[in-house]
């Protein structure tokens, strides 16, 4: 069975029009990129569309100097939110994430707004993670779940397990990496696997018991065409997202929702 | 079997060596209160002897404002390393974390520096945390291992798990909470656990198999004597941290390692 993710989607709408409402203006969002080719440059012109989408003003920044241009932006009060494309070219994406001012930063990727995770603030937490969270919390009772994790990356599998383990959702998280001996054995032993580890048709029936919620994060090309991690026969057996049109696009109204969070914050941490 | 952790603090006490021969004075802590009663003030009593055993200017500041009086040691160069006790009073603990230096932040428990740890940086993490997994890391290889931590608090459990997740140490990290189900099943598919609950003895041979590596950061308090969360007897079938002498002990001289790179750092993150 496919999850269908409009209903979280609606939700985040919801909380954006309310932002928008008390606004009274359009919020602004510059996306910065030391290489604008290839999947960056894709991936940019689809961010523009789901600005335009969601009324957001949008403009992309080619530099050659990431760390004087997002100073530069830290300060200006017309912009409200700062995405930086990865990967970086010029220097190491950690040096960008320490110098990003943590107000402006939608996608939840400060050292700042990563630690207020652990203390269960979810401000503008890495959004990807937050999409999948927010998928499970309109699928089930997540309290005493046992989820497997299957990817460790910065911005998806720590937080996302992080989050999970906090108050409230009170889930038991199992984060396996590509060191996991037995990794079949523990994810057939999970109410949900969360596969993040960007290859293709990955997870199949070999790693699931029936009726298992799987969310699908990956977003891979084959042949042209958008494939997840996780192969098309799961959904025969078990509940999971659709590849495109699950994760992806709730990321995308999260990060639009975090430049309306943004601008109503006003510079505010 | 106890695990012997005098070699983790010689290590650590090299460090110390080899900082305090650059700085060439002596590194100032500070611990801010206010509580200054009971638990609080035995714990900073303790603290006080621990720092004149490593050489350590120390103080105690009792204040009734803790945000003033934080903000004004933020800037003072007198002073290279603040910790504050917990619980605090007057104000909640993240209002605390989200304004100390994170250059000062000696016991890790800053957003920034907690959300560095996601990045693999470990400069300044919660101490009790790094305690545990530099304990780990000389008691054994951990690639690959199945670690159960017990606990999800923001300074030790979540921290830990991330730590022992982060590349080069490619554990399997699940993560149990009081909402858990089944714990024992899964502690006792574990190599190794880490009991952080505060349950005096909560944890028995029910709980483990023979030969598992246990550390236990619990320190409660039993007809006056320091108990940890693991049951005596677990010691004759497995390898585990004493308490008192284990986890506090090493967790005691990072906290004044952190003070002395705080100082050779000299207020620079």
């Amino acid at each position: 069975m496919k999850i269908d993710v409009l209903p979280v989607i609606e939700k985040i709408k919801k909380e954006i029009k309310e932002h928008r409402e008390k606004l009274n203006r359009k919020p602004k969002l510059i996306s910065i990129t030391d290489d604008y080719t290839g999947a960056t440059k894709a991936y940019l012109k689809s961010q523009k569309r789901i600005a335009k989408e969601y009324d957001v003003d949008f403009e992309i920044i080619e530099t050659e100097n990431l760390i004087e241009t997002i100073k530069k932006y830290n300060e200006d009060k017309n912009v409200d939110g700062i995405f930086v494309a990865r990967p970086t070219k010029t220097i190491k994406f950690i040096e960008v994430a320490k110098i990003l001012n943590p107000a402006k930063d939608v996608e939840g990727v400060t050292p700042y707004n990563m630690g207020m995770n652990f203390y269960g603030v979810e401000e503008f937490v890495p959004c990807t993670a937050e999409s999948a969270v927010k998928i499970l919390e309109q699928t089930e009772e997540l309290k005493s779940k046992k989820v497997a994790v299957i990817g460790r990356s910065i911005t998806v599998g720590k937080p996302l397990a992080i989050m999970l383990e906090n108050y409230g959702r009170d889930c038991t998280v199992n984060i396996l990496n590509s060191k996991t001996k037995n990794m079949q054995e523990i994810t057939k032993n999970s109410d949900i696997v969360i596969v993040a580890i960007g290859k293709a048709n990955y997870v199949n029936m070999d790693f699931l018991k029936e009726g298992t919620t799987v969310i699908d994060v990956g977003i891979n090309v084959v042949d042209g065409k958008l494939t997840g991690d996780v192969s098309k026969e799961v959904e025969k057996y078990c509940s999971v997202t659709p590849v495109p049109g699950g994760v992806g696009s709730v990321t995308s109204a999260i990060l639009m929702r975090n430049v309306f969070r943004a601008a109503i914050k006003g510079g505010k941490i």
